[in-house]
């Protein structure tokens, strides 16, 4: 899967490297574009924090049909995607396929739940039903309070930590440079993005450039200001367990509940690692790990699997997801030719990390997007911020 | 206060480089003795970790009023041990005379802290009863429902890594020599310790040599079975917060309560720590963290002061109290001639640090313990073990 590098102008330069900027990198070069990455600290931020479910059917929202076919699309995306990836590098993702099972606490969350259920059922997405006992037949963990629960056997994960380091050794192995440096500068050329001038002065020139920073997406100078991705911080404190050898595996597949209205799940890696998450605060920028974030996860899973007593709390982790004002992703061309932008994926980065890298490809080779990234083009904001029809509130 | 080191053998090695043994090396060291301290790693462990409460009057137990005498001598004297070593170095240590106030949140409570008050009471220490208003007007983020407390103006604090680092600079002051390596072996020459051979082959030949290796210091090779300290690990689990600049003072002095029968204490820093803690588990020599540890930290935490949520979680540890029998310390001549202890401290290590330092300085220069050291004789499980009154059980 080399490509040769010449020494003329890049095809494209990418602004990001978490896992969203690697993986178009990644298939962007596949297909014969010279790119480049720009990152000072590739995979840190979301991509690392992340817990890597990949879980499009138990997060199923009403009034979102259009990302969640985006989100199935990504899910059915992932075995090929690790495939390749894995065959490429030699590296393991940890992707597994597990399930996912949603499990109530009281008769409110069961409620909650079996709304969910009717509302996937409606749509043919696959989910059962289980009864307490069948819950706990299933991880024996759980708590005697578990009133009930949700399997769905599609919804699996990925070491998203493993997946940036098989996307930067596949990188490495196309040829990619990697620039671990901060982007000072988006250079436009007439009426184009025309490259990219690093914090070390090195300018990149490029065809295309494409935005993949996350939260920190609208903050690239340069950019006119209508062009820029109306991204936001929102911040999650997430933690990681290990679970010593005498309690594996502790839990067989991604387990997620509601206790008094706070959101927890916990995510059990084969290698013993146990991702327990999430919260979401909207406090600008700040990645401060608080007592409180802690407080109410230890609680919340304590509540779920009582015996997470027993596990060894390995690190504590604050990161800012980048959130859009209706909660889908931007991915397309910008209104300035030239610069297209791949972010606020908010809490499905990992998910969309092979439909976007496609999508990207695609744009950069053809200038068309895939069918199923059109209604997430970044210019439904645009037209929103010029004062016309379909304003969205939150920017 | 600098002593010349002249070429010659030295007169006590000290294996140790906690707070016990640099601060017995500082006070050997002032009195004209030659001496060195041996550590791969000064002032970590229990040194590190602990919160750095002095508090003999708020712990003060039935049934130990000889070490309840002996931790009283050792708050007396600390304002003066405090000014002598930030004298010496010019380094503040965090020594602050802020008080502390235990709260109780229910009637059961309330029942245990005033027996203790009684207790108090007969033994003529100062400690005054508040009711619940009166607490909250003290400390305005104690919880609402606090039902009363006992205020223990006597009972202070001092900032452990800063005495540590303190300490640490006041030997190189004095120009005594720190081993940064293990201690290998006790040298024992016919019927006397003479040194210590360190892992990297180097002989110290010593007069005397001073174990103060805390929980460790029952397992360095070479010293008779009869000659080891009965210490065991007791493991603490701690949590270092952080106040907001919005949120300071936060609390103005040490609190502490009980709730639903854990104990918990939160000591704030004039420089904006808060340090919550503290677990005591009995598994050998396991340090590691847990979900269930710091879970339950914050938990009471929160209990007490449920505004803690908003606190910065910065640093979760775990390390080893070394406990004895009795839980008393043991300080003084071994069986075996020139070998002295100084462990077993277990919660009251960095407490007992200046009273234990006089007492091994005054045992290295004289042979002689001080009167207030005499009843923690190593000795008194010696002749337990070798079946003779007294005998002891927790072993």
């Amino acid at each position: 899967m080399a490509v040769p590098v010449g020494a003329g102008p890049l095809d494209a330069v990418i602004v990001g490297g978490g896992v969203i900027g690697l993986s178009a990198a990644w298939r962007a070069a596949a297909r014969g574009l010279r790119v480049a990455v720009v990152d000072p600290e590739p995979v840190s931020h979301a991509s690392r924090a992340a817990a890597g479910m990949l879980a499009p059917v138990t997060e199923a929202h009403y009034g979102e049909e259009e990302l969640l076919a985006l989100n199935l699309a990504a899910a059915r995306r992932y075995p090929s995607f690790v495939g390749e990836l894995e065959e490429a590098t030699g590296q393991d993702t940890g992707y597994r396929e597990c399930g996912t099972l949603a499990v109530a606490l009281d008769a409110d969350d069961r409620a909650v739940l079996q709304d969910l259920h009717a509302f996937q059922t409606r749509l043919g997405l696959a989910a059962e039903w289980l009864t307490g006992r069948e819950c706990r037949r299933l991880e024996p963990m759980l708590a005697p309070i578990v009133r009930g629960g949700l399997l769905v056997a599609g919804d699996h994960q990925i070491d998203n930590r493993r997946l940036g380091a098989a996307l930067l050794a596949a990188l490495d192995r196309q040829g990619v440079p990697l620039h671990r440096v901060r982007a000072a500068e988006l250079l436009v050329r007439g009426d184009r993005a025309s490259g990219v001038r690093l914090a070390d002065g090195t300018e990149l020139a490029a065809g295309q450039v494409v935005l993949a920073a996350g939260c920190w997406s609208n903050r690239l100078p340069g950019v006119p200001p209508e062009a820029l991705p109306p991204v936001r911080p929102v911040k999650g404190q997430i933690l990681r367990l290990r679970v010593p050898e005498a309690y594996a595996p502790f839990l067989s597949r991604t387990v997620r509940g509601v206790t008094k209205g706070s959101h927890v799940y916990l995510v059990p890696r084969a290698d013993g690692e146990l991702v327990v998450g999430a919260t979401a605060e909207e406090l600008g920028y700040d990645t401060q790990v608080t007592a409180g974030g802690v407080y109410e996860l230890l609680r919340d899973a304590h509540e779920l699997v009582p015996g997470i007593t027993e596990l060894l709390l390995v690190e504590t982790t604050a990161a800012l997801r980048p959130g859009s004002p209706d909660n889908a992703p931007m991915i397309g061309q910008t209104v300035l030719p030239g610069l297209i932008v791949a972010t606020g994926h908010h809490r499905n980065g990992i998910l969309l990390t092979p439909v976007t890298a496609d999508a990207v490809a695609e744009l950069l080779a053809t200038g068309e997007p895939p069918e199923v990234v059109r209604p997430f083009t970044p210019r439904r904001f645009t037209s929103a911020r010029a004062g016309g029809p379909g304003r969205v509130v939150a920017e």
